[in-house]
């Protein structure tokens, strides 16, 4: 079997990385950048390629990670393709290949990749649709290869877990900054919160978020909101996002 | 060397078990509700006592963990108590001891606590301040007993250091619990988004949140931030939590 990589981003580096932990050749890798392609195509031991013209119609499978938004584009490039192609996008609809691809499909890695560290994809969730039953029974097989957690997610429920995942990742990391900054501008280390994040998210895997609730809000502490709202007094877009969450919390407790 | 626990909550509970663990001997635990002192008593082989009036005044340290509006009332009731007196607030002023109190302190440590998750106390760190060097010293020795990190920070940056808390924690666990809800509502397990979680925060331990920065926002992806918004639109709760936390990770980025 031979993959044929579309991008060179964080996705794209671990995916073909997992391809190649699982013996499947990546033959081609392909990118805007013809240098990031390049560095990529090395450490898997494939072919760096200048166009999309020159993708191998002898691959089995070609994986687009690139930004959702050029993904349509990149698609109209690649209807002389004879093989299955899938995006890895969350919140790409099935219907963005149109009618001019034969097999198509997704397949979505429900995880945050930074391209300098190594995980264990063994364990990362893939989300897997397709357009007819021998592309899913393809797509599947590969996913398989590739981690134990394979799961059948159409393009509405995909959207979903994509949403919550923005909610549970990507916001979560935005509130580990703005910690590390009231931090910093009070001369105190970010490493003294680090086991108090650790176990916040340790603790989510034994019990529900709603049971593991702390802190003034879930307590109706009024006497600790008010004077956390006063420090925050000449920060009013940190004083609005103290609010709306403490808020929400009360809401839902 | 003999402590009282006033308290039965969740920091009075871990604090009671850590002082066993350390081998220092908890001889009394007052509670305002009588049965939840004593069952923590039997767990740490103490005396459960009935009213304030009781406490021993032999005893060398009297921890305070209860609420932090009812800290100031309690206080009033153990003038008095002859040994050092801490309570383990993160945003209550050491004045709050006032004048009638000779040796006082605050033992505060940065941590969530569940009743009934066990922890490994020696890496959360014990945020120390007293009203003198003697006192200091003699917190200081304590807390070295029951934990590896011990930090003197006083009054005004605990209080920046509990605000941080309550953004780096429980906003965070408010965000799983509104991504669980997500989940559940389009029957999707939770489960499927732990792995992430987890590696949200484990990504923390060896890079900073701003680098760790992922997701639609800090690619400035507008159409799939205007697909989220858009499935968001019946529940306007969510729609301005996804919307000021999206601006907030731009104007960060």
């Amino acid at each position: 079997m031979k993959v044929v990589i579309v991008g060179s981003g964080n996705v794209a580096t671990h995916l073909a990385l997992a391809f190649l932990d699982a013996d499947i050749e990546v033959s081609q890798v392909w990118s805007n950048n013809y240098g990031n392609a390049l560095n990529l195509a090395i450490k898997v031991s494939a072919q760096a390629i200048e166009s999309l013209n020159e993708v191998d119609n002898d691959a089995d499978l070609l994986v687009i990670a690139i930004k959702d938004d050029a993904i349509a584009e990149t698609l109209a490039r690649l209807v002389h393709f004879k093989g299955a192609i899938v995006h890895t996008a969350g919140s790409v609809n099935l219907n963005v290949f149109g009618n001019k691809i034969k097999n198509y499909g997704v397949l979505y890695p429900l995880q945050t990749f930074s391209k300098d560290k190594t995980l264990d994809f063994r364990i990362i969730p893939l989300c897997v649709e397709a357009n007819n039953y021998e592309t899913l029974a393809f797509i599947k097989a590969v996913a398989i290869k590739l981690s134990d957690k394979v799961e059948e997610v159409d393009s509405e429920r995909r959207k979903v877990l994509h949403l919550s995942a923005v909610f549970a990742c990507n916001f979560t990391n935005h509130l580990y900054a703005l910690a590390a900054n009231l931090l910093a501008e009070n001369d105190l280390k970010f490493d003294l919160i680090k086991p108090l994040i650790k176990e916040t998210a340790n603790k989510i895997l034994t019990t529900t978020p709603k049971n593991a609730q702390t802190g003034p809000a879930v307590r109706n502490d009024e006497q600790t909101l008010k004077s956390h709202e006063a420090m925050l007094v000449k920060q009013p877009a940190l004083l609005e996002i103290y609010k709306t969450l403490s808020n929400s919390i009360k809401k839902h407790n």
